[in-house]
């Protein structure tokens, strides 16, 4: 079975499912919002960006920092929670930018990920990049780097995510868009305080016996089983690895949304598989792709200028 | 590969993993706890049931509410999060009852469960049962319907979970303890105001595509062919259907911990997709499963008497 790409060249959200049309009401359950009970082309008609992390308050620091980057009114300190009625997930709105928590792992984000598209969709959004900011395990690259994804790889290192459809398996594309990881890491050079790459990412369906730990509740190999798996990783170009990639990338490239994942690696797992660093390296790791995908934003809007330079440079020395 | 049952005979949780003894430090990263920084033992010594669930605020009204019906000193208004550093799941505990959220999906419980089992082995906690109380879609079943699975299945209708560990694809058991299903039926004959059954759990990674909805983002099947799908389920013995059944009895049988699944039907698959009823309709849905476990415990604990006969009557009639 294959599928077709969802470009089609108007910027529009693609669904791909002709049941929505007849449908008299869409509720967007897990968001808490619905066609009938909001006024969505009013709330999100002029979304041009979505990020989408992890945890819920990593994403509301995302949009009171993209706030006051983007120079709008007030403080953003007072960012109202747009699912405050449900704690499945939370969204916040700063401008154009849209910041959504997606939780843990490939069945969270896609649950996530159907009701945005739809949300996308029924606002009549145009032209609108999603980006995946995230945290990792690095392989072979220290700790702190950014990771610019350019294809998801599943834990085989192959280029695929399989979906269960009713009892078919369909396998799709995670390939990403290839022009936003080159503009992606061109903003990256306007940083100095951090290493920026391009990599395979690899998503695993679990934390420890999936991504070759040996420190969970139950592990049955070695300390070399697992060193010579995550060398062959490396091998096939696995630079990091998280748990909601090659979903995030399939879902995205069928619906015709140009999909990025940046993600920081908060160790090396060469080297080990506990995340023991101090709390405040820990945040500030994950500071690192939203200070990126800032700069993004701001280039694409035209607010980007040289006068930037300095204050990176102030966030190196500070 | 065949993997053991974990139970032991002693009561003890038992991690399967020779590396662990020899960490001179365990922290247990998404539960922002760990064994140098907590005294485990003083904290969780005396757990002997946890109870967990999706939704982080449903999780600490749980907690709230067996505070209460435990008689426990204060009012349980002020029971706080345990996790509060971060924001990857919540964990409140009333007297011997721990109460966790894990989130939505496989890869999401499975994080919280090896934390968790790892946290109770290093408390040194003796005779646990665990039980996760959730929500799910019904089949063939009135919306508010409780369903105590007697197995959890897969897409397939099969009893099994894949594991995949380094790129191997282990087949673990999904059975559940069936002393503990005739125990938990039991108790529900003491409530009268919803009804109560035993039947198949089906598991999958995604709500849309994968449980048969029409009304996702991406749809490429039939009203027929998914009618016929679940009809297929449901002659299977499948009575409902949610996201991390599978996993949770795969990992906590070979830990030796005694499990149950028992969730709430928020709605009627055959009848239709998405979940429509009033905001206080669905909120008393998610006690059901509370007041059948509150039940359970008290009677564990020799607190349970017949007056509490007339409480239910008095919870059926107001």
């Amino acid at each position: 079975m294959t599928e077709r790409k969802g470009y089609a060249g108007n910027g529009l959200v693609h669904v791909k499912n002709p049941h929505l049309d007849s449908m008299d009401e869409d509720v967007l359950y897990h968001l808490n919002l619905g066609t009938k009970t909001h006024n969505l082309p009013v709330m999100f008609g002029d979304v041009k960006f979505v990020c989408v992390g992890g945890s819920p308050n990593r994403m509301k620091a995302f949009a009171q920092f993209m706030h006051k980057e983007l120079g709008l009114e007030g403080d953003g300190k007072d960012l109202k929670d747009i699912c405050a009625g449900t704690d499945r997930y939370s969204m916040y709105k700063a401008g154009p930018v849209l910041s959504i928590s997606h939780g843990m792992g490939v069945p969270s984000i896609s649950i996530m990920l159907h009701e945005l598209i739809k949300l996308l969709h029924h606002a009549k959004c145009c032209d609108v990049t999603i980006i995946r900011i995230g945290t990792s395990g690095g392989l072979g690259i220290d700790p702190g780097t950014v990771v610019i994804t350019d294809i998801a790889v599943d834990s085989f290192f192959k280029a695929r995510f399989e979906q269960v459809i009713l009892d078919n398996i369909v396998v799709r594309s995670t390939e990403l868009d290839k022009d936003l990881v080159e503009e992606l890491l061109n903003c990256s050079k306007e940083i100095h305080y951090f290493p920026t790459l391009i990599g395979h990412t690899m998503c695993t369906y679990d934390f420890y016996e999936g991504q070759g730990r040996l420190d969970g509740a139950l592990c049955s190999f070695s300390h070399e089983k697992k060193l010579e798996y995550l060398k062959r990783a490396y091998d096939a170009g696995v630079r990091n690895i998280e748990m909601e990639s090659t979903v995030f990338a399939a879902i995205c490239g069928l619906c015709g949304l140009k999909a990025a994942v940046v993600c920081v690696a908060l160790l090396n797992r060469l080297e080990g598989d506990q995340i023991k660093a101090p709390h405040e390296v820990l945040v500030e790791y994950q500071q690192r792709p939203q200070h990126l995908i800032s700069i993004f934003i701001k280039k694409r809007l035209g607010l980007y200028n040289q006068m930037e330079l300095l204050d990176n440079a102030f966030f190196l020395n500070n």
